[in-house]
């Protein structure tokens, strides 16, 4: 086992310590930011509830909790874009996490790399990345 | 006057025009994820209103909402930490802001660069970065 296998190799004691390190909303939820863990390239933000947090950490593929279907969100399953999680924080009042992942494909629904691909410049919004081939 | 800077002369119609792509939730909030701008390092999230996103733009000094404090609160307006704007996004559905800041001393309470500085290990918690000297 490598190091950084090793390093997320997570025992059920530790993964309830951190959910109870974690300020949940009152839906129940915290927003969890997706940065890929090499460049550092913010690609998206999503929700996780309990169930979320511990799926992700128990095998490592980021699960998120789809607001809009109300229902775990197995990021990738249908399109096979998924997160490999990297690394796991959190922040210092615990109500927002940090994930680093390794992405497969596109990380937006749109077929762009990072959903952020609309900056505000003098002349309004502009896209600043293009859809992936497909 | 500069490219950058003029990159990001907004006029009140632009601001008008972004203000009206972003899905701000039922509370009139929206999430603004903090990153710094050279070397992508995630700092920080914390919620916008109408009112921090417009001052933000408008000045170029990042403000955002206090949901504890429920006020504008303009970042290191005490503490001096202040977090110049270097570039505004907003992801594909319009309801996250990501802000390329420069950041003045450290972005958190704790005196940490980062507000994301406990990191998931076998071991539970760890903490990846220490307070800043005074």
């Amino acid at each position: 086992m490598t190091k950084k296998e090793n390093k997320l190799a997570f025992n059920a004691q530790a993964i309830q310590k951190l959910l109870d390190s974690i300020s949940f909303d009152a839906a129940g939820l915290v927003p969890a930011i997706a940065q890929r863990h090499d460049d550092g390239e913010v690609l998206m933000l999503a929700w996780m509830n309990r169930e979320a947090v511990r799926e992700t950490l128990e095998t490592r593929r980021v699960t998120y909790w789809s607001r809009s279907r109300r229902s775990i969100w197995r990021k990738g399953e249908t399109s096979g874009h998924v997160q490999k999680l990297v690394s796991f924080r959190i922040d210092c009042d615990g109500d927002t996490l940090l994930l680093g992942v390794d992405q497969t494909g596109p990380a937006c629904h749109t077929n762009r790399p990072s959903c952020f691909f609309r900056e505000v410049s003098a002349d309004g919004l502009v896209e600043i990345s293009e859809p992936l081939a497909e």
